[in-house]
């Protein structure tokens, strides 16, 4: 096969924005946004067009003559190429409508075993070549952009995609043992016959693979309990440079520090995961959905704080403050929304609910319609819940075309003990108000949501929009993206919450990481990398950087100081 | 102070067995240690007489002149290095009682400071002295014993006890910073006037430290969803010889391989643990216990499984099988038991427990008596639960006296998915009872239960008493001890279990270790231990051996051979 030809059997995706090409906003969700930008902008903005391939000008592969084993699965096509430059972050749009991408790799590799994975690493260790794993590229923090540094003499992707398989399934113990490069509507499809579910919805749902979910420890559909992709993993199996980390398939263990939790998170800097054997679900045959009214969102967060507390154990708890709740047209009035869910695959869950209700309307909370109920009472949503999880499933669309207005769509989420909830909140609003204001100078929304919560505290994830520039110069709305940014990142640092709690670090939070972190822990991990990793080909600059080869913090956030730099 | 005193201000404890030396067994329970005695040998046998301190030769302490800042916290009495010669296996008492210390540490260092660990590191690494951290000693897996290797001068023990206070109480978020050397009745009294608790209680509780629990991922209380202490432990503080490793205090996290989880486990070679944060629970308000019995283990784990998968939680979920129920005269005739509890803060939960009984209906349980109810329906465990809790509780007193008629009483446990359950359950009975017969020629019993369940699979925990040697030679019973250890850890790795649930690695689980562990992964971790322990100082042997110093598999195990050596 020649090079020019992409190797890629995916349906094509959009390489600049989010989704398939050939998937596209209808016509109210146009309208939609053109009412949201006049909003904005009264007064009108430069609407830049969707970036075509043959618009960029991509330096030439600097892989050269290949080897035969590496000739055959390498795509050097400028789709390919530039499919793989970046993640999905505000940035990374923002620079494709600006036709640049100054970090292009070098070719993209799509390996079918993982004999082809070890020849890669031969290959790049030889070439000093950076590898960069690449699962759905949905990183919102700079995880796959091959901005790597001056140590290396060229960049491969390496897309997991022919890792695609389910290679077994368990009914009895309820897991499953699957191929990393799988996404997730073809995982759940390969399940689904067995009555089996992973239930793990992150926004990228259709385009995320297990591996990505796994190395960035992706949050998932249930609000406690089973919060993280790593409360579902049972265990892992990792090529790395220097050789394969198999774990046992364990129910539970004490043995030593858990291998798999080194795994998690890792980020694709240790290895690349091959497989995983995941803890399921059987599909819930019972569920209740409710919508509680609260006067505010800190009322509505107390309320949160005791179910959270209570051991009920609810499947969705999502609180939406004020704002969340206009923006997303899920009331018709300032207040906020606390959509409770429960669900399961044994029993009737009323009494459950019912609990947590009588906790939410001991706090001032009141509950708006009926409890809706499935398994005897019908199939239907609270329309508050439904509402909310369409503007969810279809936010990264919008912003494909909201973004050529100038406007700057984004999020940033944490997770904080409770204790400190109410003083953080406050000041992340006003501070972060503050600043978009004065940055923007235009109208924005600022809004918080609960996404998942802990009997120890709350993940709040925050979404603003603000508009960054009307003329049609992005660097400008980059910059002011950036102030925003490193000032959230600052913000979550002082108030001792998480950079990300289900994002990942990325590039765009080392900034964050390196506040919250021991040094010497990030030393051990490099440690740690330079036992897997000796030549440092994985991921240079994500998460930590290879011992003798300093990255430092860079992508979009090139020339920022880290806080602890020795 | 001079050296010749203890520095120690814990209550005496018992330096060759279990407990302090004050306790005693009762008449009722010496009664029925002879019956037993009776039982498993109706010939009679030698009764060993409870070892003295001044029946043992040790050699002089290698420690030498001390400087200062050490001399004032180290002791070098023969109480205290004959206290902190060994855990509390069963080998650890046998050698006791045959007034055998081959690795006796050099001395006992008793810190009060950060500083003063610090200070103990330097002289270490000056010296060549190895550094053996020590909670509460109650290790059954060789996790404290100075068997160090040849590339030591001499050892250190560091007893944290005085690190023993609560530092700080957040009652809204439920969580308390605490220091590692607090034994378990001292934090939950210190907890208890803030209405909470950490309800983690290993059979070693009365002794155990929160520092120990936390290095050797103890399990605790609950049954499901929080059975070890790293799903509490929220954030730690350990201090290296490389510096200070703290992570930060968040409900939940998803920045890079989590710290937390590489000091869980740890097991004292990577670092001492001075603080921890952990989340609590509210004192349950309500409670409900029932025994349901099945006419076979394997029937009732079916159930077992099907609650551990239902979401209903327990927060006991105990599956006695036939022995164990015989053993602890839990019932008159063999049937396998299921005590179930539940409990909570929040929510009477009975309708939690009725679902769950439903469950064990129907697979063929029989509710034994009636559900017992406190909060409103009075105070009472159901009267299995309480029988089986007393054994369980004065079980380690016994095998004191037990120890000096030549009878072997140990436990060995572990976890494994459900589907190989049932095979790995027939073939462990069948190979260990034939193994146990044919080696100890005498009568015994061998017996299992579940500890803790998970969707994925339970944790069975077996018990053997069977008889060494009845002419009070000890090295005969331990030999035959020896042969059953090595058998057990084959089979678990066989039918791919773990070497550990909760009972951590240490010396003696090595074996195991080493066969469910990728080489690869040991080396990280051996890295990780060179970053933050360059001089391998600390607890050389347990579970990894520092670079450059092989130690091996040692302790009671000397010589035995790692299935994976390179």
């Amino acid at each position: 096969m020649s090079k020019s030809e992409s190797k890629s059997h995916r349906k094509p995706a959009l390489f600049w924005g989010w989704g398939n090409a050939d998937e596209h906003l209808s016509d109210e969700e146009n309208h939609l946004i053109e009412n949201m930008v006049r909003l904005l902008l009264p007064q009108g903005a430069v609407e830049l067009s969707p970036p075509q391939v043959d618009e960029f000008e991509l330096p030439e592969s600097r892989l050269g003559e290949l080897p035969d084993a590496l000739a055959e699965m390498v795509s050097t096509t400028p789709y390919d190429r530039l499919l793989h430059s970046y993640g999905k972050s505000y940035p990374d749009m923002a620079r494709m409508y600006l036709r640049e991408v100054p970090n292009a790799p070098d070719g993209v590799a799509f390996p079918r075993t993982e004999e082809d994975i070890a020849a890669i690493y031969r290959y790049a260790a030889e070439q000093g070549v950076a590898v960069i794993p690449f699962g759905g590229g949905t990183s919102v923090c700079g995880g796959v952009e091959a901005d790597v540094g001056d140590h290396y003499n060229a960049t491969l992707v390496v897309d997991m995609e022919n890792f695609n398989r389910v290679l077994s399934v368990d009914p009895v113990s309820r897991r499953a043992r699957i191929q990393a490069g799988i996404r997730g509507p073809d995982m759940e499809a390969a399940l689904k016959p067995h009555g089996l579910t992973l239930r793990h919805y992150p926004q990228s749902f259709p385009f995320v693979t297990l591996g990505g979910m796994v190395a960035t420890r992706a949050g998932g559909h249930f609000a406690t309990v089973y919060t993280h992709i790593e409360d579902m993993v049972e265990a892992t199996r990792t090529l790395t440079p220097s050789g394969l980390i198999e774990t046992r398939d364990l129910p539970g263990s004490g043995a030593g520090p858990s291998a798999d939790r080194l795994i998690c998170g890792s980020e694709g800097t240790l290895g690349i995961i091959t497989e995983a054997t995941l803890r399921l679900q059987q599909r819930p045959q019972w569920r209740a959905t409710a919508s509680v009214i609260f006067q505010s969102f800190l009322q509505g967060a107390e309320a949160v704080r005791l179910i959270a507390q209570s051991g009920l154990f609810p499947s969705n708890c999502r609180l939406l403050d004020e704002q969340e709740v206009m923006v997303n047209r899920v009331a018709n009035r300032p207040c906020a929304v606390l959509v409770l869910g429960f669900e399961s695959a044994d029993h009737e869950v009323s009494h459950w609910m019912e609990r947590a209700l009588e906790i939410a309307r001991e706090q001032g909370g009141e509950l708006k319609g009926e409890v809706q109920y499935n398994g005897g009472h019908g199939d239907q949503r609270a329309s508050e819940a439904e509402s909310w999880r369409n503007a969810f499933i279809r936010m990264p669309y919008w912003r494909n075309r909201v973004t050529a207005f100038g406007i700057v769509a984004d999020t940033f989420e944490t997770a904080v003990t409770w204790d400190r909830f109410p003083e953080f909140y406050r000041t992340i609003k006003r501070e972060m108000e503050g600043a978009i204001a004065k940055i923007s100078g235009h109208p924005f929304s600022f809004s918080c949501r609960f996404t998942h919560v802990y009997p120890d505290g709350p993940a709040p994830y925050f979404t603003f929009y603000m508009v960054g520039d009307t003329e049609g110069n992005l660097h400008n709305a980059i910059d002011k993206w950036k102030s925003i940014k490193q000032l959230s990142l600052q913000l979550l640092a002082d108030h001792g919450a998480t950079a990300t709690h289900h994002h990942a670090v990325g590039r765009d939070h080392r900034f964050g990481y390196e506040q919250q972190t021991s040094p010497l822990y990030r030393q051990a991990l490099a440690a740690t990398k330079q036992c897997l990793d000796p030549d440092g080909l994985l991921n240079p600059g994500v998460l930590i950087d290879p011992v003798g080869k300093e990255v430092g913090i860079r992508g979009v956030f090139s020339g920022l100081k880290s806080p602890q730099s020795p």
